[in-house]
């Protein structure tokens, strides 16, 4: 058995009886029953993940930014260089970009990892050198990497979410750096989802109107070309969710990126791994369709850290029916919207750890009082 | 001048020219603008608070819960046992409630304010005694408190403010216990905003309907009755924006809540200090709309840092035009909504500080390249 099939056959269903423990232990705990809303939900699937209650905390957590470039950048879909992908890599190396001070301040460790950056990098540390190829190709043009392409990024990512559980982490969380990686996206949510290709495709980091028009253009053209190459399908036009029905994998190498392809790898490592996994946003999500496409039971480990301003993120979040936990129209990616939300994770979880019950903390508990609270 | 008047003539509008500086330092980040939505109008507004960009860091952050009883609980607006507010400042005392484990999270310190429990507490460290009643009348009855009470409830919070910024804290964050404090919430924000008492009445921290219904009838009642005390006012029923005409402490008077006093006092406290100060759900809300009647400027010293579950919250943040950082449906109180945003808050000032210009960093800005990315 292969590396991806291994970690597949590994994601086990969440643990009933630790989440029955979880929801248990929240209705004896000195707070209204339910009261901590959504934070409830998630303290339960993190017993349900850890197969434990409580959970352990998400501490040490390491958020893996996966760069990689884009043939379709030619087709002129933002207005950002390509350089930029690998001199934002150097920023991150360096620590001056956004998803540093943010892990700074949430207490994680960020690693890059060159999955397909265009140009050579010099080693640095920090950095690990996984390149698969020199950017995807082109997605109007032919499929963004070949059969094996796909499965080599897809198990860079198994292999560092494995490297980054066995150095101690037990939170990752997805980070990803790639000018125009929004365009991929765009294509992988609409051909996973069903949604409209005008559905998904939004501004990105900043475009304008005339580039968006022509990035819808490019998403429908690389969904058509890419229907005539796979299996079972007749090519026609429209966002066709028939495309999903083609192997998972054959999909990705036809319309995605390499960061794509490692992201839904380390997606499936964390959860064969039984640790949870902080999405981030578009591109995240749009991995995320991947890897709930190869084992829809990896979807039950992600923690949605936030929902960005890009309408395709929300068709995936509804897709896998995740709940975000920021809303603050974020649109940077490299993970900043996952680390942000990492510290909510460990409240909800240390609830579980350090809350008293009503009997220990001697508080008189409502459903024990007659109602009128006498 | 009195303390109340200091206070509120120290406080200044922001500083213009910090949010200049703030807005021109975010443009030249290596990120592209306005990718941190939400998070750059906090950075700018932070700025605007210290009259300094970068902001400091909201650390040390400290969080005071003021505690206070309710008269209106004999109307049997909620099943907890009035005893519960007490407890629950043992709990506080203890570090075992989710305020504390929230704090422990985020680093804030917590404080415990008696500003109004009704049974006397015995002195412990952590527990400040600056008990102004043994909790409110009954609002159906008569005035909550006396014009004098509510004054010195309003300087417990002022001068609690003082005493933590001078004790360091560049933050301060508001929490609360009391049980049935809901309703006097319900009956302010009706008052303040001019919503109808249907709108704002929620089910707390979880009542039936059978008891909602009776809440409903119990803030109206109390609205009513306050009407006919306030100059000016005829008495007639229905929600009535005329109420908050009143000189905003004879409305807190004849239908707040000891502790919603000293919270209005806190803002204006922090304001006047120029330090922000992170509110939690509807009691905080409700006090900000008193501070923000005394004092338009010190909404502007406010962060919401959650909305709440309940209505009378969304309604709070409506008429202060303030956007909450986080909304997870919690509706606990004790200031958790608040505590678990600090890190958000923390964030966008980090950005501000650490995060590496284009230039510094060597990467290609796209305002300086041209649209097609060659």
């Amino acid at each position: 058995m292969d590396l991806i099939a291994e970690t597949i056959a590994a994601i086990r269903p969440l643990d009933e009886t630790a989440m029955r423990a979880a929801r248990d232990r929240h209705d004896r705990l000195t707070k209204p029953r339910g009261s901590l809303g959504a934070l409830e939900e998630l303290g339960v699937r993190l017993s349900g993940v850890a197969g434990a209650c409580p959970p352990p905390l998400p501490a040490p957590a390491a958020v893996a930014v996966f760069a990689g470039d884009h043939g379709v950048h030619a087709q002129g879909v933002t207005p950002w260089p390509q350089e930029v992908t690998a001199q934002m890599v150097q920023n991150f190396l360096a620590g001056g970009a956004v998803v540093n001070a943010f892990a700074r301040q949430a207490g994680a460790e960020v690693t890059v990892v060159d999955v397909g950056v265009a140009t050579e990098l010099p080693p640095a540390p920090g950095l690990l050198v996984r390149k698969v190829a020199n950017g995807t190709a082109d997605i109007t043009q032919g499929p963004a990497m070949t059969a094996d392409e796909a499965r080599r990024a897809v198990e860079v990512g198994i292999e560092v979410a494995r490297d980054l559980v066995a150095a101690g982490n037990r939170c990752l969380i997805t980070g990803d750096m790639g000018i125009a990686n929004t365009t991929p996206s765009a294509a992988l949510i609409a051909a996973f989802t069903g949604r409209s290709v005008e559905g998904v495709t939004g501004y990105g980091t900043g475009i304008d109107d005339i580039t968006h028009a022509r990035k819808i253009k490019v998403v429908h053209t690389a969904l058509a070309r890419a229907r005539t190459e796979l299996p079972g399908h007749d090519g026609s036009d429209g966002a066709d969710p028939r495309v999903a029905s083609a192997e998972p994998l054959a999909v990705l190498a036809q319309i995605g990126g390499l960061e794509h392809a490692a992201i839904a790898g380390f997606i499936l490592g964390a959860a064969a791994q039984g640790v949870p996994v902080l999405l981030d946003g578009v591109i995240a999500g749009a991995a995320a369709l991947v890897a709930a496409a190869l084992a829809r039971g990896a979807r039950d480990y992600c923690v949605a850290g936030h929902r960005s301003a890009e309408p395709g993120h929300a068709a995936a979040l509804w897709f896998l029916e995740l709940r975000p936990l920021i809303d603050l129209e974020m649109r940077l990616g490299e993970g900043t919207g996952a680390v942000l939300a990492l510290p909510i994770v460990s409240s909800a979880v240390r609830v579980l750890h350090e809350v008293a019950t009503f009997d220990s903390a001697g508080v008189a508990d409502k459903d024990a009082a007659s109602p009128d609270g006498t």
